[in-house]
């Protein structure tokens, strides 16, 4: 049993990159226009696949498996799509909330790597993987093209929260506010990306 | 060491769902011009796929990491569909069994779930992704749109099954009919919205 | 805790994988126009893929959570394609360097199944899926078709890979010619196939 670590705020942490990659999921399958029962089943496996892929690489079981608010979270999220018209949901707005999810777990990896004995590095490596695999799983269900390939530093962005995340615990630096600042860098980032359509340098080297 | 469920009836459900899986994975292989290599290994993954994502959730091993009779039976399938012409197997005979498989999984992932510990509630999603991991696995692989976004209620019929299953084991009603009963059931939706094209409504808010 | 493998071959087996996949990872990267970061992720998840797949089937932590080396191989293997004009690597030659990862990964993912005790058969199983995963996922979260479905013999040579390998160690030959011997007879065939545009005759039953 490694050293635990708080769990309140981290379940909240949880909860939230639950919450909005749910939403994400059952966007997606609104603007299919799927039925209830698959959009809460997109809302689910978005919500817990970056968890559930950090666990077992971790090798620890899933998070949800006893988890009594999970589920709930998903089905009240699903319920929330269903309910209101998709305009509500730009596609805009979903980048913006499918940011949160990417951030959050990118820290909650790299911190529950780290809290289990990781190295900083591989760490890291974990909670950017951890980040992006919702969407993966989102995508490729969908038969969509992976939210990965956009140019508006997506990985860039969870990269930064995840490597903030390691150099803060690695200082032994007071938790929470590194968790909240990891996780606000990437954010703001990857929110600036959108909004002014910022890239890195693409490679350019074809010729 | 959780309470040891019948081995000699579970691994009956284990092989039905693999060969019926080995099935639709072999025909999709077919329906590509594939090598007989290509079909055994499609049939392999898509057969064994739903099970080891179970298995994987749940914490303990692959379940054909040890059985004798899992690989003899995918290769067998494949055997069957390479020396059969596939207008055999048409795309409707695929979709019916493709649901034996979704439904056969879905109960034995819920009740193996329950039977190592997990609540109800988390062991219905269990279930619920168990059932639908393999096809989304093929039609992965093979480049296709996934089943899953098929309006022809494929996530409901796992849920119904999953869910039938946890019912009846928290009720403590006896286990085998519990098992039959719940595949039966989500089986008999998914044929009858395969025959009649049957659909739940699906989400039409977007104006 | 199974009988140890020797850890400096089998550790420069895993690198050889992770370095050649990572290649792969990062050129489909570089042709799909991303930025560095991306690309080192794709070189990441595709080099570490197939290792982390074997590991988690057979139920280990995954072999890149504690090794120091990596992580570095795979930033080197970015940036040397970052500075580099894709031209120098060919769509062949990825073809080349994709079947060294392959078949390097096949006997290392039959070799450590069989270490762990797993049964001959399944471990070749075990093999030929750690060989395939990798480029299974670079396919998949690019978007673009699997390399799995191409025609010239790829699940056959990881096949031979695997096979070889489980037949040399169930009649207890020494270890590292097994394992050399393995992959090269793997890779001779598939370097046969791109080469030659050989293929073993396709699924044609369909009239």
């Amino acid at each position: 049993m490694p050293e635990l670590i708080p769990t309140p705020l981290l379940g909240a942490f949880d909860l939230l990159g639950v919450a909005v990659f749910a939403l994400s999921g059952a966007l997606v399958a609104a603007r299919e226009k799927q039925t209830f029962v698959t959009m809460a089943f997109f809302a689910l496996v978005t919500g817990v696949g970056g968890g559930t892929v950090r666990d077992l690489l971790i090798g620890i079981p899933a998070f949800w498996a006893r988890d009594p608010w999970i589920a709930p979270v998903c089905l009240i999220v699903a319920l929330l799509v269903w309910f209101t018209p998709t305009r509500w949901w730009e596609r805009k707005v979903l980048d913006y909330t499918d940011a949160v999810g990417l951030t959050a777990y990118a820290v909650l990896g790299t911190a529950k790597a780290i809290a289990y004995g990781i190295a900083p590095v591989p760490a890291v490596l974990m909670g950017v993987i951890t980040g992006t695999v919702g969407g993966v799983i989102r995508d490729v269900i969908a038969g969509r093209p992976s939210i990965l390939m956009r140019p508006e530093m997506y990985v860039t962005a969870a990269f930064v929260s995840a490597s903030g995340c390691a150099i803060g615990l690695y200082f032994d630096w007071p938790r929470v506010p590194v968790w909240i600042g990891a996780t606000a860098a990437g954010l703001a980032l990857r929110w600036a990306a959108i909004r002014w359509s910022l890239v890195l340098p693409p490679y350019s080297r074809n010729q």
